[in-house]
C-alpha cells in the first residue's frame, strides 16, 4: 500500500529519469506527477524509452502541492529560481539534486540539510529540505569520513574517474561517441567545484583539517560509475585502518568495506558504495566506488526521502547490479 | 513473507549469478541454497563481487531436497547428467537453463515443458519441469509468434547481435578484451543450434511453416543484450501487422510492442522484450530485443518459476533498466 | 620528391581529416591547400588535434587552381553546388566523396567514373573525375563482384554493421556517447541509399541480375569499421567459390581473400578489404570488411588519385592497422 | 633501397606484432626474420591476422646472426635468459623491450643504454645495446624531464591510465571482455615497478631529486594508450613552464608541447607524445600521453634502432593516428 506521494520537477534529464525509475518501483511512495515544461502532455516513455510497458504516466505542466515530497532534478542555478518563482506548499519536503543549497544557502524560509546519510543521518530524519550531495563529492567523502571522525585527515591526493552520464544529456564535443569512445581526458584539474562541499563536511567533523584535497577528475570511457582513489599520510596499520572503517560503516545499509580488490562494476546500477583500503609505506590508500546517477544522485535522493518520511532507509533501493 | 524456497545448482557462472541476484530480492521465494562443487564453503560474494553487502550466504556442497524449485544453471549436457546422478525429490520442480531438454528429451520420469510463457503459459502453470529457452531463441520467437498464430510465417531472414555474456565466463581468444573491444565477427552463420527449438515452437503453432529461418549471429562489442532483426514476405499493411502484434501481446506483462524506433538499452538489465515493426515493399521487418541473461535466461527462469508456483508472474522481476 | 599537388575542399570533417592525414605522408603528392570557409586562417591542428607536430599548414579560404587534383569532402548535395559555383580549372582532376555523381550525374562538362578500382580500374586511370563510392557500397560490392562477373548473382540478403564515424561529426541523439555506448539499433532497413549505386555496378557486370539486395544496416557500438555478411543461393562448392574469388582479386593490392575466419579489426585504419566465404547447404555466405573512412572513403579516394595520376596504386596507403 | 636488416625474437606477442608492422613498412631496414619457437613455420598472418595481404613471411625457428639489429620482444626475465643461452654475434645490436636491463644490468659483455631519446639521444647513437623503457615510464618521464633538467623536480603525484594491451595477450580474469568493458580498477598502487627506472633517469639529471613519485596506475576501459597526469609544487608561472618545456622539446621529433587541452586519441597508433601544462595555485599540472605499444614499446624501439644505425630518427615512424 503506497501511503506517500512524490513529485519530480525536471523529469526529462538523466537524474530525473533515474528518480522516475526508482519511484515507479518504490513500495511505499506513489509517483504523483513528473513536471516538465517542454514535455507536458507526452508520455514519460516518449522521453525515457525504457519506461515503455512500465507506466502510462504523462509529463505534467502542473505542480501538485499535495505531495509529501518533491525532487528537484534541475540544472545548477535552476533550483533556486524554481523555488523563488513557484509557490510550493510549506508542507512539501524538498530534495534538491543541484548544487544550489549545498553550502548553506537558503531560499524563502527553507534551510537545507546536506543529504549524506553516512555523515548526517539524524539531521536528515528531521529535515524538511535536503541538499543532495554531488556525485564526486559523495564518493570522495565516503572514502574519508572515518578518518575525519578519528581526526586523522591530512593533505589528500585524489584521482576520480567518471562515466559520461556525469556530464548530462546535452550534446557537446566531449560527449560525441566518436570522440569519447576509447578516449581519456581530464577537466577542472585541482579546481573541481565539489571540493567546497567536501571540505565543508569534513571540516565540520574534524575542524583542524586544513582542507587540502588535490583532486584530478578524469573523463572515463563508459557511461556509468565513479572510481575514486585517495591517499594520504597515515600512521594506522592496514588492519587498524580496516577496523576503523568497518566500525564506522557498521549499520550503514549502503556503504560496505571490502577487504578484497574492488572494481567499478560491483556497484553500477545500485545505491551501494564499496570502500577498499591499501597501505604502502606511510600512505593509506582508499578506493571508493559508486554509481554516479544512483548513490551519486537519484538513489541517494530517494534514500534521503525515505529517512525524512520515516520509511525504511532501503525501501525501493534494493537494486540488481548490472555487474557484467 | 517468503513462503516458498528455491535452490540453484551451478551458481558460479553468469546465469547462476543472475538467478541469485533475482532470487535475493524476490518477495515470495527464499533462496535456500546455492550449490557449487568448486566453491562450497565460500561466500557468494567471493565469486560474485557485487553481492558484497547483499548477502552472507555461502555456496553449499549439499543439495536440499525440501525446496519447491531448483534452477539448473549448468553447461549444455551437464543438466541431464546432474539429474541422472543425483536423487532429486519428485516434489521438487526443476527449471533447466541448458539446452538439454528443449526438444522433448526426458530424464527419469521428468518431462519438460518449453518455458516460453508468451507461447505456453497454461502448460507452464501445470508443469513440474521447465526447459528454459535459449537466449537467441527467445528473442527470435517473440518476434515471430504473432505471425505463426495467424498462419503468416514464411521464409525468414534474421540478423542477431549478442553481447559477450552470451559466450559465458570461460576465457577464450574471442572473449579477450583487447580482441573484442571495437570488433565485430560472426559465428555459426546459418547453422546456430537455437534454430531447432525455434522451429519446433513455430511449427507447433503453424504446422504448415516450412521452418526456413536464415540466421546470421554476430558477436557484438558490448557485454549484455540481444538485438534481432527479422524480415519476411508479408501481405499485411504496417497497421494490420501492428494490430496483430498488439492483440497477441495484450496481457503479456514482459513483451511490449513499440510504434517508435527501439534501441537495445531500453531493455538491458530487465526481463522485458520490445518488438517494433516496419514495412518496406512486400517485406515485414520485425525488430525484437532483450537482455540475454534475464529474459534470455535467468529472468525468464524466474518468470517460469512464478507461473509454476502460482505466484504473480512479475514477482521479483520489476527491474530497473540500465538505460544509459 | 613530391611531383604532384593536391587540394582538399571541406577539410574540417571526418573524411577531410583522413584525406589530410593520408596526403601529409604521401611520397609523391604534396598537400597544397586545405579549404574550409569556417576555419580559414586556423592551423589544421586546431580542428584535427592529432596533427599537432605533423604540420603547421593553415586552412585556406582560397582555392588554388594549379593543383593536379582536388578532393571534395563535402556533404551530399554540396559537391554539385561547389562545382557549379566555383571556377575550377579544367586541368584539375576531381575526386568527389559525396553521393552526388555516383549514378551518372554530370556538372558543367564533367562526367564522373565510379571509383571502385576492383571493378573499374582501367576507366579510372583514364578519368578526370571520380565519384568515390559509398562506404557500405564499397564493402558490399567487393563481396559480390566475383559472383557478378561469373553471372552467379541472385537475390542477396545482407547485414551491415557500421561504426559511428559513418554518421559524421555532427552532434545528434544517436551519436551521444551515453546513448550509443553498449547499444545497438538499425536504420534505413531495406531502403539504404547505397543500394542504388550497388545495383548500378552489379547490373553493368551481370545485366541479368534482378537487383534484389535486402540490406539491414546496423549502428555498431564502436567508432570505425564496416562488417558485411551477405548470403545467397549458389551452386558452387566452397572450394569453387574460393577459387573464383581468389582469381578475381589476384593482383588487386587492397582486397584479399581469407580462408580463415576474419574479424573487423584486421582492417581498421587500413585501406584493405578482407573477404571470407562459407557454404551452408545451398547458401554461399560472404563476409567482407573495411575501414569505412579509409577504403570506404578517403583511402579509396587517394587510391583513385594514384590511378588517375599514373602513380603506384598503393602510394601513401601502406598503413599500420590498429589491430588491437 | 633497404640497406640494413633486422630480426625479431618473440614475434607472437603484442610488442612483437607491432615491431613487425613497423619494420614491414620501414624504408631502410628489411625484416629478415621473426623468431618464434611455438609458431615456427607458420605464416606471420596466422598469428597476426591483420598482416594478411601484407607479407608472406613465415615465423622462423632459426636465428640469423647476420642482421644489424635484433629486437627482443620477450617477457620480463626472458631476455636475459635468451642472451645467456644463445650465441648472438657481437656485431648484432640489441634492442631489448623487457625490463631486464633498465637498471644497469649486464649480460656477457653487453651493457645497455636506457633508450629514451629525449633524455639520452647521444648515448643511444653510440650504443650497441638498448634497454627500451617501460610504457608508463616513458610517458611519466617525458612529462618530467624538463623540470629535472631545470632542477625543479620535487615530490610528484601521478595518475596513470592504461589500455588493456599494456597487460599483454595472456587470458586472465582482468582481461575478460565481459569484466573489463565499462569497468575501472587499479593495480600496484604506489608500488609500480616502473618507478625504479623513472627515478634512475631523473636522479641522473637532477641528483638532488629525492625520488618521491606517488603513482596510481589505473586499468582503463579501452585497448590502447596511456594517459598521465602529474602535479607538483612549482614556482614557475604557466608561461614560464611552457617556455621551459618548449625549449626542452625543440628539435625532438616525437614529443610536442600543446597549449590546448589534449585527449588520448590524438596520439593513439602513433609514436608521438603530447605534453600539456596547467597551473593551479602553487601546483604545476603536467599531462602527457602516448600509445603504450608504440612510443611506449615497439615504436620507441624502432626509434632507438634508427639512432643506433645512423638513420633518420623518424624513418618508418610517420604513422597515421587512429584519431576517431
Amino acid at each position: 500500500m503506497k501511503t506517500r506521494k512524490a513529485g519530480i520537477i525536471g523529469g526529462a534529464g538523466y537524474t530525473g529519469g533515474e528518480a522516475i525509475r526508482l519511484l515507479l518501483n518504490h513500495p511505499d511512495v506513489e509517483l504523483a506527477f513528473v513536471h516538465s515544461r517542454s514535455n507536458a502532455g507526452n508520455p514519460l516513455h516518449a522521453v525515457h524509452g525504457d519506461l515503455l510497458g512500465e507506466t502510462d504516466l504523462l509529463f505534467s505542466g502542473e505542480i501538485d502541492n499535495t505531495v509529501d515530497v518533491m525532487f528537484l532534478c534541475l540544472g545548477h542555478g535552476e533550483s533556486k529560481k524554481f523555488l523563488e518563482q513557484n509557490d510550493i506548499a510549506a508542507s512539501v519536503k524538498v530534495v534538491d539534486l543541484s548544487q544550489d543549497f549545498r553550502l548553506g544557502e537558503t531560499v524563502k524560509d527553507r534551510t537545507f540539510v546536506y543529504g549524506l546519510p553516512e555523515a548526517n543521518r539524524d539531521a536528515i530524519k528531521e529535515a524538511s529540505n535536503i541538499a543532495n550531495p554531488g556525485c564526486f563529492a559523495t564518493a570522495i567523502q565516503l572514502g574519508l569520513l572515518p578518518l575525519a571522525k578519528a581526526g586523522l585527515l591530512g593533505e589528500v591526493h585524489t584521482t576520480g574517474i567518471t562515466g559520461s552520464t556525469g556530464a548530462g544529456q546535452s550534446l557537446q564535443a566531449t560527449s560525441h561517441f566518436t570522440w569519447r569512445a576509447n578516449n581519456i581526458s581530464t577537466y577542472k584539474v585541482l579546481q573541481h567545484q565539489h571540493l567546497k562541499e567536501i571540505r565543508r563536511t569534513l571540516q565540520a567533523i574534524q575542524p583542524a583539517f586544513g582542507g587540502g584535497i588535490h583532486f584530478v577528475p578524469v573523463r572515463g570511457d563508459y557511461p556509468r560509475g565513479i572510481w575514486i582513489t585517495s591517499y594520504l599520510d597515515c600512521k594506522l596499520s592496514l588492519d587498524e585502518a580496516y577496523a576503523l572503517y568497518e566500525a564506522y560503516y557498521e549499520g550503514h545499509p549502503f556503504t560496505h568495506v571490502s577487504r578484497k580488490q574492488i572494481d567499478l562494476k560491483q556497484v553500477v546500477n545500485t545505491n551501494k558504495v564499496l570502500v577498499q583500503l591499501e597501505k604502502q609505506g606511510d600512505k593509506l590508500v582508499i578506493h571508493s566506488i559508486e554509481d554516479n546517477l544512483i548513490k551519486g544522485a537519484s538513489g541517494q535522493a530517494v534514500q534521503n526521502m525515505n529517512l525524512m518520511l520515516g520509511l525504511d532507509e532501503t525501501a525501493g533501493l534494493k537494486l540488481k547490479s548490472i555487474v557484467f
